[in-house]
Order: structure tokens, then C-alpha cells, then sequence
């Protein structure tokens, strides 16, 4: 949009809102519940706001689940950049490398950037949050963030997890106790579940 | 997910969860910005509910953000049953005949109805909020639903007015002036903003 908008607060918002448009065009390991396709990271954003919503009542106690939902809608962002990098990839290790963090931190400041300073300040924290996965609020909106893809599998008869290798065990490990810290109702009901697809 | 779930609460969001997962393969008339596909109405509402948090300065008194991205993550829910209606459609009348209205409210109650009662009523009565359009938060929130598309057409270089044969007056009619009813200042840039691909 370079050149048609003219200045002030609120062409910088929706220049930033057109550049967050380019979410839809990245392509995540997971498959809608029908197996149709793979879901992409805005739309995954999306469902997982709504995860959010419909689930406050499995969340531990402090969580602001206002706070959450924006977490959510932000969580990917950076991704526009970066690519989506599936978590059962080079077998579980890709996905915190310290090239992918800073490559991730980079991307956050030039998205967050395209804001008015203040409030691209505030959502960068609040992506920085999200990332660190310390505060209530962070570790609920991290737990749906790995019980959503789990749940997108169990849905489409077991999903990627074939084409990835993975087994009960590395699930468990990968993701299953990321999700039992904020959610262990949540994850109880998803390992039970998951079991049938890998024999166990 | 019939068969899988052992009862309870938890259960029945699940459910809610995977249903709502159909709306990844609602197709609407709006393209990317990058005109690259159509958008579906997943990822149209990830976006309104980033455009509510984003533009909340722009909101008028009295709006409680919080609300309004809830009810822009719920709002498209009834198009699992209906579809999208693109409002330019049949020379702009198909959008609010009876029988869509009607439509919609059985979407609404048997979508919703998949929730624990409690949480499914209140869920239902924020989308009948949405539609009524009538309370500060659902004006605000209605606007962004029709100011979302002229900025997707505005980014992709003209999108799909061409298509549906829609005039600077109409777009004016059609949703001009919802969108200053609930956002005049994101009216007044993208009134003038779109004028070039109309040639006024
Ligand atoms: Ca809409």
C-alpha cells in the first residue's frame, strides 16, 4: 500500500492490518478436521481465539481470558516472516533453535514496527508473552496452542502424525506436557483419545 | 467426532471446536490482498477480530473492545449451515431476504446448541447482538465487518467491485454508511481511497 496512504495513526494501522493479510498464505503441518487440505496460520489463529473463548472454564486460576484471545490472534505473526515450523520437524528439534528465535525476534520488530509506537510496543510484549510462556495467561494460551493441532489429528483419523513418525511417547514429550501445565483436563481428554493412533 | 467423546462439558466444546472448524471451508467473494485466492470466512474473522484490536482507538464511546473481538470471532459461525451471501450479490438484495434471516437463526441455535446450555445461550445471544446491530459494541463490530472487504479490494488493486458490477454509489449505500456509523474516521480514508477504481 506503499504511496496510498497518507499519514497518521490510522494508515499506519491499516498498513499494518494489509501487511497481517499475508498470514493466510502460510502453510502449517496440520490438516483441517476433514483432511482436506492443511490449515493455514490465520485461520489456525482464529480457531485457536475460539479455543480460548469455549474453553475459559478449564483454565487455572488468574487467567485473563481477554488477554489470552489477543495473545492468540498475535501468536503467528511472525510467521508472515519466518515460516511456519512444524514441531515434530527434524525430529522435535528445529522448532526452538536459536537461529529460529532470533529470526523470530526480527520479525516481531518489523511487524509490530509497521504500528504507532506505543501500541507496537505493547504488542510486542505481549508477543514476547506469549513466547516466553511464564505468565498464566501465557502458559493457557500455549497449552491451546499445542492442544489444537492434537485435537485437528484426532478429528482427521490421526492426521500427520504418520508422515511425521511420531510416536505416544514423543507426543507426550513434544507437547503433551506443555498442554497438562495450563490445561490438564484438556490434555487428560486429548491423550486419552490420541492413543488409538499410535497403538497404545 | 460422534462415538469418541465420553460426556461432560469439556466433550460437547470439543465438538463445538471441531464444527466450528467447518468455517476454513467457507469461500466468501473478497480476495487476498495479494488477489491470490478468494479469503474463507476463518480467516476473514481472524482478521476482524485483529482489525478490532488494532483499531480500537478509532472505536466511539462506550465500546468495550473485549466484547467486540468476541463477537467478530462468532459472528460467520452460521455460514457452516448457509454459506456466505456476498452483500453486492443479486444487485445487492440477496443479503437480508427473510428466508436467509431464518436460515441463519437455525444455524445459530443448532451451532451453538452443540455447547454445555448455559455457555451456548450466552454465546447465541452475543451473535443476536452482533446481527441486531443496535448496541455500541455491535456497531463498532459491524462496521469493521464491512470495512474489512473494501480494504481487501482497496489492497488488491480494485478486487472484485468489477466483478459484481458495483458503483461508487452503491458501495456509498451498501456499506458506507455502516461504516461510518461506527467508524467515521475509517470511512473518511477509505471513501477516498477507493474513488480510483470507480473513476470518481
Ligand atoms: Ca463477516
Amino acid at each position: 500500500l506503499a504511496g496510498q496512504t497518507p499519514g497518521g495513526e490510522l494508515a499506519q494501522r491499516l498498513n499494518f492490518l494489509a501487511e497481517a493479510d499475508r498470514l493466510k498464505s502460510v502453510l502449517r503441518a496440520s490438516l483441517l478436521c476433514d483432511a482436506s487440505r492443511r490449515e493455514n496460520s490465520a485461520e489456525h489463529s482464529w480457531h485457536l481465539a475460539l479455543y480460548a473463548l469455549v474453553m475459559a472454564a478449564h483454565a487455572g486460576p488468574g487467567v485473563d481470558i481477554g488477554r489470552v484471545i489477543r495473545m492468540l490472534l498475535l501468536h503467528d505473526l511472525v510467521e508472515i516472516d519466518t515460516g511456519d515450523v512444524p514441531i515434530h520437524s527434524q525430529n522435535g528439534q528445529a522448532h526452538h533453535s536459536e537461529a529460529q528465535l532470533a529470526a523470530e525476534e526480527a520479525a516481531a520488530r518489523r511487524i509490530f514496527g509497521l504500528l504507532p509506537e506505543a501500541q507496537g510496543r505493547e504488542l510486542h510484549a505481549l508477543w514476547a508473552e506469549f513466547e516466553a510462556n511464564e505468565t498464566p495467561d501465557a502458559v493457557f494460551a500455549k497449552s491451546l496452542d499445542r492442544a489444537q493441532p492434537v485435537m485437528q489429528n484426532i478429528a482427521s483419523g490421526g492426521g500427520t502424525w504418520a508422515e511425521y513418525r511420531v510416536t505416544y511417547t514423543q507426543l507426550v514429550e513434544r507437547v503433551g506436557q506443555r498442554i497438562d501445565r495450563g490445561a490438564p483436563a484438556l490434555w487428560s481428554w486429548l491423550s486419552e483419545s490420541a492413543r488409538v493412533y499410535f497403538g497404545v
